[in-house]
């Protein structure tokens, strides 16, 4: 393959050969960066993948596109033609546009205790405080005002953004990204009650996340009350999410914005939560289970499968009539089965 | 008019002026703060603007009330008189109370790149890290260990409060309030499926923040992902919102607390977002739309209106039967159906 | 008793003493640590609370337990017996398992105004900023990047974790933990409408928080608009919750993860909030209230006892039927209305 020259983009032969889509038409011709099909000027290679963006092919300004086989047919721009644009525009993506890596060393503001050992690229951003113990696997890089607290392990090229907050001995894998302001470790609510008070119980456990997990922004992670609280391998954990302690997250699962997971709960793996679930402790949910945005789960689900339990949205005047109903719902039924009942008897009656 | 006296508070004619008001009664009253009716002492000036509160207009020590003109025949205190007793009293505790000049000037601890430029009158705040490129207008503040990335533009006025990260190329507008522990500019949550794993996708887009937008405490926007996440002129936006990458927030619009939008939802302008609303993403929301508390959006809305959805309250015992009842109400309604064909049928046969 | 002797562990007998249980068995028998029933090895103490766990009783490798009177007959363990198996774990947590001291100091990247003054044993992390004026009692921890605003009062031996922020002249009582990357005093949502465009409302209150209380991980409580936020005593607030200005919750009262409440709510004494509860603004809820997970509070609630309020989980295909139907109910209640009716005039007719 011919070497890349960041400058001049790379040849649509080379990323089909790169990304694993099969090529059409001109194979030379440059990509700078990409774009959306709405916004793509020349220079730009731009996607389809969700059928709603279809319209736009036809008008698109692109140098190229990464469509599937059908959608190939009904343009003439050169194309990756693939079974799964989405991922295929993921790898050009990251082709066209690497992350710039973070230049080794310590930010002189940064406050290091000389116990943590850190080893090759380690880089750690202004204000940043590491405390004794800590052990930083190569290139992970720390961002500004992070605190990592005593005896924490992160794994090879992790990256933590600025204001992450890492608890006393926690253990983070490798190839991490945790978000700006996620919280890890922090104590779990654990309350016993002490003739009317509430008696704190201590939170013993750790955080322990595995490889490639990402963290969004402001997520919080509680460390076990004993044993400790588990994010598996690959699990993907988007914005402002809350994990109980002792929650066991498994491998694969992708949890969307504003979830909220209480104590002691397993999710399986490969899981897909919407946004906004909630999700009670001490309960389990089986490997494989996708959960709609905003449903309440209550109780352990046994049977893989898609769930959902929202409100239907609805005019304010329609909702206030139909709550009411709902508060009378039981009584409703209850008239259902007596209508039956005398329906029945007047059949018999009849008879 | 006369001239401000801090010390001596403000006469009460001078108010009025100001904040476009009616006086009655004595205009050289004077007043030194603002209270509640029902704390004021005397030397305070009180509001009365949700009738909930109007019982406690009679006993209040306040020395002057601001109030509509029908509460005015009400009560024999000097009076501001007014249609919108709670706009004027938002202008008069900002005459009696005015914001703290943030002193200009860099905190020692703060690290700031070379590179970064600062006009007029920018304050920076201990610990606060400022990235090469940065571009801060004249008075900008920049709160205790917030964390601004590289190339940020942050316009005129703006305040930032402690702890706020803005990730790099991220763009802020003039007179723009963020309160502590925000997050702007984190990458979105773009994930493609490559057999089985998932694949992070750049994100590669910016946030850009309009004029005079509020943004509360540990609030996260996330970049977009190729276009920009965009919040309109005079959003506001309360606290532990989260929104997702390539979202579009009109102009004007207010969204309460702890709501989510998921990513690629475009709300219109002028909405009104009860707290916890949660939105699904791609989709969209007409300008002028209201949103109940805790409503959840799964698709497009076309018609502007108040929308509500959420389940209502009941004693516990009466909700376990109800929800058991909803379980069936699919059930319930072929039963229904049933009778009234029955019914029909008999009706028929009686003929 | 024995003096203590951390590296042997503690006897069963002093443990018992201790922790207010009875002995059973052996009391010269020793226990280093706390465990789970299900990975306690020996030296260990394990406790069994939930009855769902009552299985892993036989097998346990615990070298003690922490037993109820009825469980003590199921084992052969020594163990401690008593009719609250949790508290007492809590206690005996706590010996076995000390909170490490912090060393009193401040860290030199600290940056302290000359004008805060602090009493003994008071320990300042790395990167903290200590405003003018701020008042620190014995023994207070400020934990690494915390921002702690102008005139702020914390009372004795509480703990700031790191990254918190406290704004200008809140007030926070003794013993009192709060978790990493919360909030105190951000201004409130307060806005006023001038003309179709918001004016910012000033937030002229305080937070006061009163002993004992938690405050969970990026947790925001925000300051009162005129008169203060107040958070009882022995308030514990989980992870992620919202507290709007002019809110007053009770003493006592436990609140679980991602609950948002509204400005100028009252909660009672002793209430317990569920997960992701959402209360409305301008409404009180009364003493001894248990809300359940997710239930959505829009109105008073006079009378105490347990409310519910979420949408039961369904198959998706379910949930899409339930919700078409629930669309209907005012429609179906009529419809049923109308059988009562021709039934009733049937049966007329028949007489």
């Amino acid at each position: 393959m011919a070497p890349h020259a960041p400058d001049a983009g790379w040849s649509l032969a080379d990323l089909a050969a790169r990304s694993g889509a099969d090529l059409r038409g001109d194979g030379a011709v440059r990509v700078m960066r990409v774009a959306t099909l709405e916004r793509a000027a020349p220079g730009s290679i731009a996607f389809l993948d969700n059928r709603k963006y279809a319209p736009l092919l036809d008008a698109t300004r692109a140098s190229a596109v990464i469509v599937t086989h059908e959608d190939a047919r009904r343009t003439p721009l050169p194309a990756l033609v693939t079974a799964t644009p989405y991922l295929v525009y993921a790898r050009v993506a990251s082709l066209l546009h690497p992350a710039p890596a973070q230049a080794a060393g310590v930010h002189p503001t940064a406050a290091v205790d000389p116990s943590a050992t850190f080893a090759d690229g380690v880089s750690i951003g202004p204000h940043a405080s590491i405390a004794a113990g800590v052990v930083l696997a190569e290139r992970v890089s720390i961002g500004a005002g992070c605190a990592i607290g005593r005896d924490v392990l992160i794994g090879a090229r992790s990256r933590l953004d600025a204001r992450v907050v890492v608890y006393d001995r926690c253990v983070i894998g490798a190839d991490v990204l945790v978000c700006a302001g996620a919280v890890i470790g922090a104590d779990g609510f654990g309350l016993a009650e002490d003739q009317g008070r509430w008696l704190r119980v201590p939170q013993l456990g750790r955080v322990v996340v595995g490889d490639r997990v990402e963290i969004g922004a402001n997520t919080t992670i509680d460390r076990g009350a004993i044993d400790d609280t588990v994010i598996g391998d690959d699990v993907k954990l988007d914005n402002q999410i809350q994990i109980g302690h002792n929650c066991v997250i498994g491998e694969g699962t992708a949890i969307a914005g504003c979830v909220g997971i209480a104590g002691s709960t397993r999710i399986g793996k490969r899981c897909r939560i919407g946004g906004a679930a909630m999700i009670s402790g001490h309960l389990s949910i089986p490997d494989g289970t996708t959960l709609g945005g905003a449903t309440v789960v209550m109780s352990t689900i046994d049977e893989p499968g898609a769930y959902s339990g929202s409100f239907p949205v609805l005019k304010y005047a329609a909702w206030r009539r139909t709550a009411a109903r709902l508060r009378q719902l039981d009584r409703l039924a209850e008239r259902v089965a007596a209508l039956e009942r005398a329906l029945a008897a007047g059949a018999a009656g009849e008879t």
